[in-house]
């Protein structure tokens, strides 16, 4: 297929937090809010960054909503652009892609920990059109404001072209011996790859990694879901690099000696 | 108030992983399947489990389920009991209390990351009836049968009893100076208090704490998922212990010479 334009997202946000912060991005282009709760810590936040001029009082705007507590807040929004690989890997040396990670619920929570854990960009698949849907943008309590998101055609071909751009792939596989947690590479410009709870990476996001690792766990039968080995990945590169010369571990370092 | 017996939970659970364990555990009384699914792998090892003289099948048992998507099963099942402090605490010696934790599918995912972290107990607020639903039991993916509970009228309280009985009470607060991550008091009988996401520990709780500690972040401003917090505080229990000497870090062991 020919190239097209870069795909949006996050055309609709709900919730309060999710949608003070798509205001403070200036984001909003009309905002539907609960009579009862326009006096509301947030809200009315909300609709003074926004201006009165394009907000619309209502009843119940959860008619108009798509979450199931949109706590009295449905905003239109301009899109957030998708960006290239290219410019993710410029703005960022630590990535998560999600291989299959359809929840929306836990696409926003990953934004969340990525994003309090430095990681600089996502990697999403644009095949399934569900996860940055306005679930998503709630569960990332603001997070998708700010982190930076390329939505691709292909996982696995996105993944060859992060190794391109110089970045180590490092997939997440339950079953890998090599541990994630103390792991050098991940000092290194690198990518970390999630996949779904139940299958894991599908085969062709496998054979494009370079190794992979999986999560030491206490008893081996058990999973984690999706959201938490993102985030696990996620503070693990922090850690890494913290441990390597970066500020950050202060009680750490204070304790080893 | 007068001692009672002892409170009981989990008598409902709904989908696929969730059903199939209590099945294991031999809990389910009554099983409700769709009829399109009684076929599907993980329906038909539950019916075998619990014998086909307790299973009914129905067109769609939706209308019967307390979840969004039971995924063609509903099961009616014995309570598991809640467990003393006394009882968890010589079960195990590394614990997480949810102070405030609320929302179901927090706490499933809590019971699910610290089951594969090796935490042996959970303490939860009985005051609160919710928590401990069908949507927490699909949440923990089976977990919620094998972890210990503590159902307790008062966290304060729960925490000040967990000091009698040796245990250290760590208390995560985004404002505290130190950080959880190498903690190295989580190398004795433990337990971390975690918060609600927004108002994080109440002040009862806080001041029953021994010290508290916040996980670093790589930005200030940002927040956690109450169940991603619980999370990264599991496994650094587990981590700390492995590097203290216990099996399990095999990587960081092999690096850090």
């Amino acid at each position: 297929m020919a190239p097209m334009a870069p795909a949006g997202y996050g055309n609709r946000v709900e919730g309060t937090h999710a949608v003070l912060a798509a205001a403070r991005a200036g984001r909003v282009e009309h905002l539907y809010v609960d009579r009862g709760r326009r006096d509301r810590p947030g809200v009315r936040e909300a609709i003074e960054e926004i201006g009165a001029d394009r907000v619309t009082v209502l009843d119940d705007v959860r008619a108009r909503a798509t979450t199931e507590a949109p706590q009295g807040l449905v905003a239109d929004c301009r899109p957030i652009l998708s960006v290239t690989l290219e410019a993710l890997r410029e703005s960022s040396d630590a990535l998560l892609v999600l291989d299959h990670v359809e929840d929306p619920h836990n696409l926003g929570a990953v934004a969340r920990s990525a994003l309090a854990a430095g990681i600089g960009g996502l990697v999403v698949s644009s095949r399934r059109a569900a996860p940055l849907s306005a679930a998503a943008f709630k569960a990332a309590a603001g997070a998708l404001e700010t982190i930076a998101v390329a939505m691709v055609g292909s996982i696995p071909e996105a993944l060859s072209r992060l190794k391109d751009l110089g970045c180590w792939v490092v997939g997440l596989e339950p079953a890998a011996e090599q541990s994630l947690f103390g792991l050098q590479i991940l000092t290194e410009p690198v990518a970390v790859v999630v996949g779904a709870e139940g299958p894991g990476l599908s085969r062709l996001t496998s054979d494009r990694c370079d190794l992979t690792a999986s999560i030491p766990m206490a008893e081996g039968n058990q999973s984690l879901n999706a959201s938490v080995s993102a985030a696990l990945a996620a503070f693990e590169i922090m850690r890494v690099r913290g441990a390597a010369g970066a500020p950050g571990r202060v009680s750490s370092a204070g304790q080893s000696s």
